[in-house]
């Protein structure tokens, strides 16, 4: 009976989502940037850190992937193990209303990721592949060898950090 | 077989408590702060949005246990359900070394929660229970009373917006 159920059920999926082409993909699948997937579900992830840059007007969260938390957390960060993906939440900073000398998300401006595989991207120097989501709509951004080598020139005062900025906040 | 099994292990566990009392309880158990125990494994809970406050030099990542975060994402907030725990995990501000415009946690302040209840904290007229504990060796703060009224005085100006000074941050 339960079986029977189940496959009407499915049945009736495949009508509605043949009626609703666009409607049924459109939440589900963000296109890749520089040849990586949008880390599914980041948004739940646990935190590592976070940061505040005056020179941009961004404040950051700095998430982790189970295998970052798990180095984060054992202090085995350089290297960061492979298997390991970094993200960046950012958003403008923005002045807090009801306590004006507090600042907090305003705008979200991008995610960002680092996700370490040595073997996957070794040709570009660092084992690490580099991709960023613009906006709430998560648009790629740049393309291949361009983003990478803008990524890894910026992050090149922290190559004896495993080419990682964050160090993870001290928790209890 | 397995039932005699879990009888010994019991038997050994109370023996092993026995020798090491202080060992065995040291890392399990926090006190309760203001009569409220400290939320279990707080720090995989997800991120409601974060805050740098100058006034202070602390920088805070703002997390919700599951009702709080189905909460935010639904924008349903004022008032927020009961059952929500907010948790907030504060550091003092430290320059980056590594980009010296950016500003991140430094040492651990402390852990303070807002758990909302209207029927258990109605006496305080808020309808939420108020707790903090200090440092990674999270010893409970305040008494019962002072405590209550500290948070609450402080947390006023945000009266309509459920006591909660924190806006869920935008996200894709």
């Amino acid at each position: 009976m339960k079986l029977y159920f189940l496959h009407y059920l499915s049945i009736g999926t495949l009508v509605i989502s043949s009626l609703f082409p666009s409607v049924a993909t459109a939440n589900i699948e963000v296109p890749p940037a520089n040849g990586i997937a949008l880390p599914e579900n980041y948004k739940d992830w646990r935190v590592i850190s976070m940061s505040h840059r005056t020179d941009n007007k961004t404040v950051r969260v700095i998430l982790g992937n189970d295998i970052a938390i798990k180095a984060a957390r054992a202090k085995q960060t350089n290297p960061w193990p492979d298997g390991t993906i970094i993200g960046k939440m950012v958003w403008k900073e923005m002045e807090k209303k009801t306590w004006p000398s507090a600042i907090a998300p305003d705008k979200f401006v991008h995610a960002e990721f680092m996700v370490k595989d040595t073997e996957k991207f070794k040709d570009n120097g660092t084992g690490w592949g580099w991709a960023r989501w613009l906006g709430t709509e998560q648009k790629p951004y740049g393309d291949a060898k361009d983003h990478d080598q803008s990524c890894i020139t910026c992050h090149t005062p922290v190559k004896g950090n495993d080419w990682v900025f964050t160090t993870p906040a001290p928790m209890p």
